[in-house]
């Protein structure tokens, strides 16, 4: 598959026009500031100078721009899983699917995916984006199985090793600052070496 | 400092009585359940089968009972990181640190202290909070630094590591199920292996 159209939703129509990719990016940038349940469509309206009637004609509502940003979020982290998928064994895997996985939730779609919390959506919206996330964590422990059986990974709880990656990588969506110096991919590579080789300094068991 | 004192919150009153303590618990469970800002007093006087007249002798006001929620768990971390201190290096203080800190925040008020977010508080709670968690990912950032003095840490950058673990461990507060079979100390350690010793089966570098 190709980067256009891994980028490109399933289902939905797929271009957006530039104005409407402003307009849910403003979206995802509010809500994950001021929180979903708090935030308003005046305040995207205001982030984007544009009158309330205005954002309306892109807009409908708040629960309709959640459930667009998280399917653009979707997108971007299948795409990764399937671009890990192509390294040689269970440990590249995951290592080449959380540097693009920090680089996603750092940024405004996967930022919103991993910061609202799923007691402020609407049903239908929490139902689809918790299958996301189980999807994605049964994707990086079926890796990790598989880095156990080709020998990459040391033998352990696979759910666990999935578990914990997500904490540091949905922990780092939230303190990360938007143009720090160091890149989110090159901290998580520097992480996934701490915690891949082990934070210990002993030789392994 | 024994572990009577190191439980009573400073620089307020040494006891709650029971009951006091029940309706803090009951507000650090519906605030994680429902949001802080979505949960009412009437919601946290409803899971007691308390009357709200009768709440109001307890609780003045939503923010006033996280600020006492907050300030138990902090208790907690506190206690917490004097007792790890004891141990004898670097990477033994930060896993018996982090062995208390999984159980700390799957129980209702540690769980509360990660869940909360910033957004939701007034600006007093919040940085009282904000306050915390920065004394304790610096406390381990130190941690790390005195392990890779003592040799028992692989050399790297400390405060990855101290984000890193609280990383996964915050995140431990919003997956954990109450009354799953794993005890959150037991699945803290088999994380804390996992991570310590590395989850590549590689040598050390």
């Amino acid at each position: 598959m190709t980067v256009a159209a891994a980028a490109r939703p399933r289902g939905r129509p797929p271009r957006f026009s530039d104005r409407r990719q402003d307009v849910l990016r403003a979206a995802a940038r509010v809500f994950s500031r001021q929180g979903f349940r708090q935030a308003t469509l005046e305040d995207i309206a205001q982030s984007l100078e544009m009158t309330r009637p205005a954002l309306y004609h892109y807009a409908r509502s708040k629960d309709l721009l959640l459930a667009e940003c998280a399917s653009i979020a979707d997108t971007q982290l299948s795409a990764a899983l399937e671009e890990a998928g192509r390294e040689p064994d269970g440990l590249a895997q995951m290592r080449a699917f959380f540097i693009r996985y920090a680089e996603i939730v750092t940024d405004d779609f996967g930022r919103c995916f991993v910061l609202t919390d799923g007691s402020e959506m609407t049903p239908s919206v929490w139902e689809r984006m918790r299958g996301s996330q189980l999807r994605l964590g049964r994707a990086i422990a079926d890796m990790a199985r598989k880095g156990m059986r080709d020998g990459s990974v040391a033998k352990g709880n696979a759910v666990d090793i999935s578990l914990a990656l997500f904490g540091i990588f949905n922990g780092m969506a939230r303190w990360y600052r938007p143009h720090s110096k160091r890149k989110p991919a090159a901290i998580a590579a520097d992480m996934l070496d701490a915690v891949m080789t082990g934070i210990g300094a002993g030789r392994k068991r």
